[in-house]
């Protein structure tokens, strides 16, 4: 099997999982959580940099690589990992999601999605065939199989049918893998917010017995507390020798929730966007950069960070760059924000190794100014 | 003195000077090209990232950094260097360029300039003191005096007023320095394209006796064979035991010619800003990302080059980078162009050594393309 995982303790206090997830490209430590490399390319960062702050794993977008500039072109490159000067773990998602979120007029059946793409309003059909052909053009370690995450709210009968359809596609993916041995394919279990739908496609996924899984359809706009309930009943029917994937989530809160209700991965866009938006996550909560608050502060942007941009930048510094439009400012920030957010899942996995999770995530959320 | 000159060689074949110049904040291996960092960043490279292509030194500007953030912080910060995190030699030009080509509604008086500023409309006046204010705030090694840079073509009786003004502000400006031992002023000779006035202006700034002489307004829209002229005429004025500095030139065919008639330094923003358009200069030319010819081009940007960027990233890499309007597009073709100038200035100092500057130009100028 490509992808295998390594269970090494489970935290006493949380039930927490600490693990490695071998790869074709390296060794990971779980929790991890994936920065986004939605067009190959970490938005602002070089593969050294990331590196640098010891990520070992990241993830990048089916749905815009296809569109641009082409899965065949990626793989004459020799692959997605070549192309992009990255020799350490890619998962790639099925393209699925942004189908669904940044597609035009699309049209969904049993054989898969019509779109027309956001960049040049072109026709395009997805079926999941072609989401793994792409995939497997592409040479990610992790692929992930095409489903419909449905929107949130929304009514029981349409979950159901969509995650019936979803667990047609799991099938039809598996079948068109052609590489199994050099890249796995995890399943998604979906489900909306009704536990009988998602115990379905819990059993129906794990029934076709992926290397791992992944818990899709989260994240969606849900309150935060519903989020976690759906967790803490559908981690238990996933299962241990496997891989568990969160996807889509980013925030410090949501990590540590996810953690702590068995989640072993997790990626989100969010750590990279609020960077080049001025946003910095600190040990302190957030700080927007570009605040008048800022102009004359020459401590660094977290006081308690050692990664590159604090050790050698002001926040004075750092406003004056945003304000100035300097891409200075989206690289600065956006290191910051990456190696805090890698550091967080650091400090994670020291807390599950010393069966003290549950204490880390009060101290955190104090820190942070979380409400408990 | 803060800043002082030492000739190592003359070229046998060409006359161009090998030499070094020592600032406050290290030994500078002259001829050199100064990137050009105009809001205290060199636009999308990290100090480091400097140091790793061997920059030695770098042009801030005066007008910007008043402006924005203002030169009263950036001496609360500690001053330019500390404050962008830079510890090597930085030159700020006076101001005088900016205000008259981007400040709005100009009015010169014998007294200074009075301008609004293009970011916000306020109004603004610098005078000759104001401009050294400004630099002595900001901490440079070498600083610029304030001088009219008079438009191409000018009639020659405005450009005698411009230049006769233009002394008499040199003079203010040296009488206003509150740091010489700290802090070094060089002087700007200006004349337009008249011999006479060049004549004129050279003996009067040089009379005040700097320890650094620019030549001024050239490369505002002549033809290069009339900027070559100029000089041809101008440098043998110039004192052999200070540093010259020829402003705002970055082409390539232009360095190589301006050290052939004497020059040591040069500044331009062409390198940065042509990269962050996609465009590179390589050893066989330019090389214009973007085109379509690149799309299935595996080579590196420039076969011939060891940098950063040629050793790790394909042209289809970077033209993808480049049309999904990726930051890494402007940071990898950014590192290349500066590397290249900067390599370029090592091989014509090579050339020196060896008096076989002509030759070098010859070989270099059949390469990139150039009519000879």
């Amino acid at each position: 099997m490509a992808v295998t995982y390594e269970s090494i303790k489970v935290c006493k206090q949380s039930g927490a999982r600490l693990g490695r997830v071998h790869t074709p490209h390296g060794v990971i430590d779980t929790p991890v959580f994936m920065p986004v490399g939605t067009q190959a390319t970490v938005k602002a960062m070089t593969p050294e940099e990331l590196k640098e702050i010891e990520a070992k794993i990241i993830l990048s977008n089916t749905y815009h690589l296809y569109l641009r500039p082409g899965h065949k072109l990626i793989e004459k490159a020799g692959g997605l990992h070549k192309f992009m000067n990255w020799d350490r773990a890619i998962l790639t998602d099925s393209g699925g999601f942004q189908v669904f979120s940044l597609g035009d007029l699309r049209k969904i059946t049993e054989e898969g999605v019509e779109f027309r793409s956001h960049l040049d309003g072109s026709k395009h059909f997805i079926s999941p065939e072609k989401a793994i052909e792409i995939q497997n053009s592409l040479g990610s370690d992790i692929m992930m199989v095409f489903d419909e995450c449905v929107p949130y709210p929304a009514e029981h009968s349409y979950v159901k049918n969509s995650l019936e359809r979803t667990t047609r596609w799991a099938k039809r993916c598996k079948d068109a893998h052609r590489k199994p041995d050099q890249q796995a394919l995890f399943g998604i279990i979906q489900g909306g917010m009704y536990k009988d739908l998602r115990e379905q496609s819990a059993k129906e996924i794990i029934e076709l017995d992926f290397p791992g899984y992944a818990v899709g359809g989260l994240s969606v706009g849900e309150p935060k507390s519903l989020m976690y309930e759906v967790l803490d009943y559908t981690t238990p029917w996933m299962p241990a020798d496997k891989p568990r994937y969160l996807m889509g989530v980013g925030t410090p809160d949501c990590l540590i929730e996810g953690v702590i209700r068995g989640i072993d991965m997790f990626d989100c866009v969010l750590p990279t966007r609020i960077a080049r938006n001025g946003t910095a996550m600190t040990s302190v909560g957030k700080v927007v950069i570009k605040n008048a608050q800022y102009v004359e502060d020459f401590l660094p942007l977290d006081p308690n960070c050692q990664c590159y941009t604090c050790k050698n930048y002001s926040r004075a510094y750092l406003r004056h760059l945003y304000k100035a439009q300097e891409i200075l400012s989206a690289r600065l920030v956006t290191y910051h924000n990456l190696y805090f957010l890698i550091d967080v899942m650091k400090q994670v996995r020291e807390a599950i190794k010393k069966d003290r999770l549950l204490d880390f995530r009060k101290e955190f959320f104090q820190k942070y100014g979380y409400e408990q």
